[in-house]
């Protein structure tokens, strides 16, 4: 096996030892009140990253700038602005943003406090919501899990990520482009269609693990080696994690399809009612392939107990005909002086006959249990 | 195994990669807004089909056109008007039609993308239903899913189907017979008869599941060969995958009936009730045989256990019965030149009634464990 | 095991095949119209049986015609009249009925076509009850289902059977009574009368099932032959198909003691809710003795693991001792020329010695290791 | 196993199936009205023994009584009064005792009718409670349940108990002793006080439970042997039996909290909370007791297979070394006259080396298999 | 394995039966009224210690005091106050307190009554919690659970701990520091400071065991010994320990939420809605550790089966091949007079070429079966 194979089982789970998946959530230090900002991840990116997009639907204006001061205006602009920070570790620059948008303490700490638990809380004068943006890693073979912060206020959004992806390029390219209902709606829209990327993202992870889940199975079903179930125990590990980060995401949207938040307008929500099936679909679509990987586990231990089955009756085969005859050559082998049978002319072949006639009967008994 | 059996595991788990089936749903390309129509199936059928049938009381036309511009007058006919379209790979007659009958763009999306989950929403002047359509693969032996797109008008119904099928016939026939209800009531009848059809065809593919389960039960209760596991395996996914089709169905038709629609008129309620009950019943249906297939999967494995126990009591008896005796004759096969025993003239019979005597004991020894 | 053992689940399951259980419902033709009337169920009678009962306080009048328009007057009596109506296979009969009371289309189409989930409906002017009617049978060894249909008018009940059962026989022992509330009461009361003796009869079923658990069980415990398994499996089966049936019946009731019906009066009401906590306790009953029966399933296999655990410590302590043995006697069976050992006068006895003091340490070695 | 071991499956499974414990409802006989009184329970105890306490805050009078007739009077004193019958056979007793208090024929039913489904009833003028009294049989080594039946009118309590109990005894202690708000308080708080007790003798079936879970669970780990597993199936079908007889405990308790009945007050309502949790806690903790056992069976399960892994590594390593070596000495044991090593001087000793080293080879492969 | 293992199964286990943790609550002596104090855990500490803290904005008073009486004064002051008292066995005390603050006997009953479900309960001028404080337990490595009460009126705080603990060290120290906002709030505020803390505590445990569950699962993946299986069981109890206890607290916590407390004011629910959210994530990650934990055993058993399988292929292979070889030395071996075999001078060597013959063909057999 490779040191590249992307399912081979060790490597990936002293990869996912260091990401430390299951409890991410570190224990703030002793003596820390809540809303008191400190980092807990692992810095991803070696300096914060500040884009700036304001638009309408007749200009758009893009920018990447190296102070957050200089952004800080948008939020009082007529028109929709976007700001997205990549990189949680500057706590300061954290802080400023809070700060000068009226952000509530808990939704600082956060922000910073990667591991949040997916969420959509409304507060006076804005929205926070809190979901995981989810990567196949190509390299380990198992589920990255983000953090993404996305902060609703009036007439801006507010992103903040671990470090700087790929998610939301699409968005920006439909920006730019100036086409479709994106530019002539408000900043919830545009929520909607940052919301919508991560979640279509969730289809591409799925499909890794559904194409590996399938190709295990035929593999099982095929030629099952030793490793099969290891990867096995390995994809059902996965799923575990996409589901545990999935399932509150559908609670989320669900929130706001209700009516938690009053930032949505209700032509909004009929987009956000489409990602939130998406959600549901995901969510069954992990479900289903749980039980697959199960199914394939249950295939693979049955076939373990049927080779061993086939492995005893060669050797209960082998053994029943020939433990039988070796005693008898063992009883003519004997030095006795008085085995009158040893001088009879025809005692050789006597004996041949009687050994083959056991042997057959051994194999006619064999066939008739249906052993042969 | 003949390559047409349609219980190989095998083969048709090939057939059902290609399908794709757990994860059907494919990323939209980057920078493609909602409501950008993409096909994302596979194109089914050469070219697509279009028929429509208008008809009231007295009358009833039906034709089959080229161009869907020569059906799209029906819309404002007083008459109940259906048009079916067969194929769905031509994304712009799709759009035409949309935005001749004023369909919201994700309903538009929706009809080109297939996979989608079974869903029942209201637009302002029309419904919009997703469901799908599920028929027995007699081939590769699974079950086949499409998606059919049904669009409630207030005297007019559309639906987009991935290819021409024999479904909707019995509800034509009726149509054409000008006899019974059908006929004399509005669309919203007709969508009830259509999406009765459908849930009708389900029952059709729980009937080869289930006479499939049951053969293989008996199977495994009087030849368990190796081969019934991996069909069991395969029936249990194709329960997995029927099961997380209808699911959404019967949530679909709650909908309706709790008024979620304004569309279906109380006289039809009554119907659709009992297409509801039938959808429920489909889903106990399949999870008993999901029962009863996790029932027949244990019994084989008790078996495969069982089975190896009683090999390894004959390799047992066999072994303890012979390997003394060949023990004993060795004893005598050997050329010391001082073993007085040897020259003993009743040496050799006694020897021989000693291990007849082991011989016995053993025998005994296994009746008493109740291995004889 | 002989042609009647009532447990032979070879033997029932082909019974149970003929049946058609877990998929009973068949398919309408093409073209047929929901309310179109074809029996779906197997003709269980020769002729249909129709008896009337006629009664209020003071009289009672019971009648068998042979004509169905002989009762259809019963209808418009002041009195309480109970029609039922044994054998489905003459549609013409009901349907001539089903007119008479004025029966939706659907209420008709449920009558004859077997298999319904079961349920209570209320229309205008009567409610229609569809409950399944259980027996253990006797000869196949499984639970026999048979649909009833109740349908619950002003002053009328009609009741449709597959066949002749002798369920209601208690009932009407009752009314000719003259004693008791069942006379002085409407016919929502004997509609609960009735539904009483059915729910009652499950308790029947349960109890037959619940005591071949329970020596099933004890058998497992004793004497685990290999017949156990299959067997612990048909009861899990005919536990599946007991859930399946009752589960709808708790629903049914629940909805009636809601009030989704206007028949039943505040008074019957509180009978109704004894039925209902009756359907509940045959539901947890049948959850109980599943988890029972999977617990007994658990025990066979560890048992069987257990005994190959045995005869594999048999096979090993014979081998370990003799084989060894066997070795050191062919030793001295080799027919070197120069072999010293051979002549010296004590080395027989030696070679005793050393065999005993071998066998006696693979006789400790296993002692310590708890084998013997 | 001695006879009297509390743990012994066999015999407990033999006491339980003379209790029928799964099916305990008989089927009324065929003709008998809802209402009628046919004590469907076995006599336990001779005669019917009669109780009274009659309270307030300043006396209290307590008596034994012959005939129901003497306690009669009791229902219209302003006291609080409570009327205990033991034991159910004299159904005319019952009768006369519901006529008296103006009782519903079903709630006398009820009464009679054991293996009743736990219930809280409001009627007018009275509530009407069934919940089972569980015990632990020392004996038998199970969980016993009795039917208690508790009605509780506005100044007036009746229980009905299968036989004889200390149960109660508590409870009159408090009254006799004339402290504590139970005197001071209606018959309300009494009827609390009852149930209280009753649930209180939950947690100490529970206790011996737990205690034989957490010794088995030792034992598994520390040496399994064959009577664990039968012990822990007895162990896990308990626990059936117990989450079975109490959940619906906690709907009873939760719907007098909800106020389904008017005879509560709300300041004992508070003391009703408290029973409810700890109906609440004795349903998680048989939860988790499930959950534990279940994992004691699997230990064993893993157990039994690693033990049979271990057997097959000593049979395997016995065989691998010594097979080989006798077939070596069989080679030089044959009669060929041309067999030139058989004079070679220094071939005996060879043979040895070569025979040392095949051994000497097995071993160090076992040991790099990790198998020694 | 080192006696301070943490992972010891059997040490632990013995450890966790002392504490009695599946059944705590111990049943109330005979006669026992409600709201009677009987402190029913262990005295875990010599004698109570009672600290006291008094604030507002601007000062803060600490003091440890001998006598609760020194401390009762400080419910009327205008300060918020915290009396902490550590140690639960001198009763008279506990009474003591809970009359001057006027807490109702149950509340008081449950202070002592350890083990208690965890609870939120309203009580007329104050909020009574129970919640669990979970540590683990670095000796015998198993989670210790201990009970804190928590009793919050209008200005002040009342906790009762089992013993001296520093998770609310923290807490004074932001007390001490002056700083944030605790300092600025009342009561409410710290009581979810307070909560807060100890919710922080589960995450730790939950690290500890999410860690050994990621150690356990790698060792079983690579070098799976026979401990690792009562390792991974004593996990999924620890896990199931976990569960009962936190399942609680999430209800609690909402019930705090929905407001059915009037103590906290919506300022401080945002805090208690993100103690809630902690609540559910570590319910979550219990949840997909149980199934990490359950796919390891899974593993562990695939694993063990396999092993097998190839320690019987080992011993059949060299039984099959060296057996027959056996046979065939054994049959020249014979002492027969007539063997005319024996004289034929190329027969020796022919047999050896037969004998090779034979051997070679098991290895292609064996090669064909993939067993070599």
């Amino acid at each position: 096996m490779s040191r590249r194979n992307p399912l081979d089982p060790r490597q990936s789970l002293r990869a996912m030892r260091v990401v430390g998946r299951f409890v991410r959530r570190q224990v703030k230090g002793a003596g820390v009140a809540p809303g008191t900002l400190v980092h807990t991840g692992k810095q991803k990116m070696e300096r914060v990253r500040i884009r700036a997009i304001d638009y309408d639907a007749e200009r758009l204006r893009e920018s990447e700038v190296d102070s957050v001061d200089e952004v800080l205006a948008l939020r009082d602009a007529p028109s929709v602005s976007w700001i997205n920070i990549d990189g949680l570790h500057d706590v300061d620059l954290v802080r400023r943003v809070g700060e000068h948008f009226g952000l509530h303490p808990l939704v600082l700490e956060d922000l910073v406090h990667v591991g949040q638990r997916p969420k959509a809380e409304a507060y006076p004068g804005y929205d926070a919501v809190v979901l995981p943006m989810l990567d196949w890693d190509e390299e380990g073979g198992f589920v990255r899990e983000e953090q993404l912060s996305l902060i609703l206020g009036p007439s801006w959004i507010l992103t903040f990520q671990e470090r700087v992806g790929d998610s939301f390029e699409p968005v920006r390219e439909r920006l730019r482009g100036a086409k479709g209902r994106i530019r002539a709606r408000g900043a919830d829209y545009l929520a909607y269609a940052l919301i919508d990327a991560v979640v279509d993202r969730y289809f591409a992870v799925l499909e890794r693990i559904g194409a590996a889940t399938e190709e295990l199975e035929l593999e099982v079903l095929e030629r099952p080696g030793p490793d099969a179930m290891a990867r096995l125990h390995r994809l059902k590990r996965e799923l575990i994690v996409l589901r545990r980060a999935v399932w509150p995401v559908r609670d989320l949207l669900n929130g706001i399809l209700r009516g938690d938040s009053e930032r949505f307008e209700d032509e909004t929500r009929v987009f956000v009612r489409d990602v939130y099936d998406h959600s549901v679909q995901v969510i069954e679509t992990v479900e289903s392939l749980r039980d697959v990987v199960s199914g394939a586990i249950d295939l693979y231990l049955s076939n373990v107990s049927h080779r061993t089955n086939e492995v005893m009756k060669v050797l209960t085969i082998m053994a029943s005909i020939f433990i039988p005859l070796t005693f008898m050559a063992g009883i003519y082998g004997m030095n006795f002086e008085h085995m009158p049978e040893l001088a009879v002319p025809w005692a050789y072949p006597a004996l041949w006959g009687a050994m083959i006639a056991v042997a057959l009967g051994m194999v006619v008994y064999f066939r008739r249990r249906d052993w042969l």
